[in-house]
């Protein structure tokens, strides 16, 4: 099959794949649509962790251990800082610094969130295409039995210990799709649009909630497939299962295909967990879908584009 | 002796004096005013050398070995920086970029220089007054035989090869003095200033080029008593005598004298130099002016406080 891959993650579980399917593709066949609703200015800085997560999962530059930031990182930074009084809450490796300094000052200059990527990708030899989802700032907040928290609150400072109880995209509504994310998707030969294995609350969400990009997926006549963040009933990493168990729902892919409905055409669940129960209009497929190899990461992307290409075959 | 003292200095030699007046004097008996000429925006963070020396000087951070930035300092920074082709000419160590990102941070949201520095202070356990000259920008630029270059380009990027010509302070002539450091020179029991054996050209002359500042020194009438920066016809450190040299001047503490005409009473010239003609004006003391050790900070300061002290009483 040939034609044009989107796909749509957030941080480190998604970008798994998304670097999987940059293994598996020309890099001219492959979108990469990244969440910013996690973005936020701290000390001044620009920073924009599922944005740094993706590039770094490309680059080959991801910690394999700490499951975030960039491999041999230092923390002199945060020492010094926190020696000094300074807001310590939020990790700023020395490495990763680079980034955040690079980003602001890039953006201060005028350049748009898209372009700093764009410069970023190239400085780091990624040659896909990996983009914000819009230029224009949407904020991920959370309400939780304590209250409204700004994403990174909620996430780092508080350890998502809070119980959630409803999430907002600020600024989503006026938030213009970043024009080549919309070009990408209303291209004639798309051949799949891919959900990746990420939170769907805190990093899918915000990306549907841009109104261009959510419209363009409905429209758009490519089979759209998610592939489950949840295997066994929890979440691989991160507070998906935590997050949905708190708002009732049940802690499985099936719930997670629930939640995507009018969205997907297929789902891929995890080979260990049961089939669900029929869904209207959602195929279900079962795959390995833990990545704890590079092999993994390329062989679930084949396998996702290949369950895709059946749909698109078969089912449409 | 008891009153105020204000020393004027620049990096790293005349933040070892500061150091060594803060030693010998109660906190509330000394300002410190700082060059801020050499000041400038690398990748949009605000960087200054000369205060961000003295801060370390006077909190016993300052690296030992390589004589200037902070000690225990560590590269991932820059090193990441450069493998991503940023602009790597200007050295910024992990811990280092603390201060430029406070500073930038706090600047941003509408602090003053002063207030920042104050802040810093605060956070370092300094208690002594460090002040920047002016809170207003002024850029030293200096004319080479390869044209104008801004401060940091001559320093740093071009390593002081370029032969000097001229130097200008950019927004000298109309920057308020802080009005900290006019109130400490205008109070009427101003026991000393003390002029810091820094650059006579780009860090003791942007301090004299603010007006309110040279003016109030010059209608002082506490004892003016500078430091020489040479000893045995060169610089300890720094382009001081390249620059002397290249502007077809002696290469002495006599003739650094001569360039501060009109607003010194006094010299200290290092004790193995010979002593220079007379000048009008101007009293020539003898002393060890090589710091080596924080003794010799310590020791250097309570002469240089006695000589001032001597001409107080006898000369004035």
């Amino acid at each position: 099959m040939t034609g044009h891959v989107v796909a749509l993650c957030g941080g480190v579980g998604g970008a798994k794949l998304a670097h999987g399917l940059a293994m598996a593709l020309q890099s001219e066949d492959l979108t990469i649509v990244v969440n910013t609703g996690d973005d936020f200015q701290h000390l001044g800085l620009e920073v924009a962790p599922d944005l740094d997560s993706v590039l770094y999962a490309l680059a080959g530059l991801s910690d394999p251990v700490r499951g975030w930031g960039r491999r041999d990182e230092t923390w002199t930074f945060m020492k010094v800082l926190k020696s000094l009084g300074g807001e310590s809450w939020f990790q700023l490796g020395d490495g990763d610094l680079v980034m955040h300094v690079q980003r602001s000052w890039q953006l201060s200059r005028g350049a748009s969130l898209s372009e700093v990527t764009a410069n970023l990708c190239r400085a780091l030899g990624i040659t896909v295409r990996v983009l914000p989802m819009s230029d224009d700032p949407v904020r991920t907040r959370v309400r939780t039995t304590d209250g409204w928290l700004n994403f990174q609150e909620y996430f780092v400072q508080q350890q998502c210990r809070p119980v959630v109880q409803e999430f907002i995209f600020a600024g989503a509504e006026t938030a213009r799709a970043q024009p080549q994310v919309l070009a990408a998707l209303n291209q004639p030969d798309v051949r799949a649009i891919i959900i990746c294995p990420s939170n769907p609350f805190v990093s899918i969400e915000p990306i549907l909630s841009v109104p261009e990009i959510r419209v363009a997926i409905q429209q758009s006549r490519a089979p759209v497939v998610a592939v489950t963040p949840i295997i066994g009933g929890s979440s691989i990493k991160g507070p998906a299962g935590k997050m949905m168990a708190e708002l009732g729902l049940e802690v499985s892919g099936a719930a997670v295909a629930r939640r995507y409905t009018g969205i997907i055409d297929g789902f891929v669940i995890d080979q260990a967990d049961p089939v669900p129960e029929p869904q209207q209009g959602v195929v279900f497929f079962r795959a390995a879908t833990l990545m704890s190899t590079t092999e993994d990461r390329l062989r679930l992307a084949q396998e996702t584009l290949r369950l895709a290409d059946s749909l698109c075959t078969s089912q449409m």
